[in-house]
């Protein structure tokens, strides 16, 4: 077997940069979109359905889904939820399809259409490592949804987090800039994480709208084992 | 005054989110056209013109211009120099006009063209940090080249080191998440630096091609008090 690369691409902007057809790719926006995602599974939720523009969420609300919608941190009026992880309890999305579209992750998700991807947070950290491992073959992209279009601090920290433990395995090697760069921001994040989200843009953004209670849920490891997988348009849940 | 503000552009594709006319450009190229560039002026050199692409290069070379020209590291056939800042001795620039084309470097120049822009690298960093606090107002935009349209690490150290000075003055402020990654990695950096050149992809990327020579000239702090200004299409030395 070859060894497996990895490489982060810091934001979807540049994406097209990373053209690589051998690659899984996990798409990660920490606050808050993926972080929301794993927790709709880890809640009940059956399938979520990304969607990129306004318009199509609202087309989803109106053929009667259940659609969690936001842009800038807000919930837009059309929406029975915004974006906050605490939204999506047993009792919301137990059993239940969700249409979702949020400023950053959910167009990093569909821009990556095509390929194998799942979805990564800081939730199921060590379980998207786990089936990275498992699946024994492939390249990896770590795509961060980052903010508009730009880096963002939170998603490249989730990158080093996940690449700390790939590369800790045989399989996987990198020679990737980005790879290096998270881990070293990574490094210096998880010896005082409190201390560093006072370093994240976004902390402050939603702090600003009275969003930010869901910061420590969102760096919170492995409250789940569940590895979204999006496929035709769609996520689904794999279970460990 | 109002205070002014600090952005790091991680790369030249993702400068159009980063629109600011009150924003000056330092462009950053550590490894190695703007190490080159500075070096060029120390030297003698009377005026840079970046030029991006090799066919403009080539029609400089007919009117009969000094031209450095390089590709993924490799001179041009057609120049008289490649890329490296040693070519660029008092012998072979002083007094005389260099028009210059690199893999990087001088497309993110001309990127910011129409803007107040000026070079920067470690060879000129006390240099040119002073003399953006000795400007007294605008905010700051450091653009760094990256390699062929991603993050690069070299660049991001530098906007740290820079970063790292500016801030520590009161009239300059940040809430961009890259320049918090930019001094996380640059404080890491500072600590070993021949120890961090392993992180860089493009000194292994040198290095295969016998130019890695250069790699602890260009994290060579203040050889030079001369900040480049970039001007009409053309880059001059402003001696501090």
């Amino acid at each position: 077997m070859s060894k497996r690369k990895i490489e982060v691409c810091f934001s979807t902007t540049l994406f097209p940069f990373f053209k690589n057809d051998n690659a899984h790719v996990v798409v990660v926006d920490v606050l808050r979109s993926t972080s929301a995602i794993c927790a709709a599974f880890a809640n009940g939720a059956i399938e979520v359905i990304p969607v990129p523009t306004v318009e199509e969420a609202k087309a989803y609300k109106d053929k009667g889904y259940l659609v969690a919608a936001e842009r800038d941190g807000l919930k837009l009026d059309f929406a029975d939820f915004g974006n906050s992880p605490f939204n999506f309890t047993p009792n919301s999305v137990g059993g239940k399809v969700l249409a979702y579209s949020t400023t950053n992750g959910t167009s990093a998700i569909t821009n990556a259409s095509g390929l194998s991807v799942s979805i990564g947070s800081f939730l199921n950290l060590t379980a998207i490592a786990k089936w990275l491992i498992d699946q024994n073959e492939g390249d990896l992209t770590v795509l961060c949804s980052g903010w508009k279009g730009k880096f963002c601090m939170e998603d490249s920290l989730f990158a080093g987090a996940l690449c700390e433990i790939l590369l800790a395995h045989p399989d996987f090697y990198t020679k990737c800039d980005s790879v290096n760069a998270s881990l070293e921001l990574w490094h210096n994040a998880k010896q005082n994480m409190p201390l560093f989200f006072d370093k994240i843009a976004q902390r402050h953004r939603l702090k600003k709208m009275g969003l930010d209670d869901v910061i420590e849920y969102c760096f919170t490891r492995d409250s789940t084992n569940i590895v979204p997988l999006y496929k035709n348009a769609k996520i689904a849940p794999f279970k460990l």
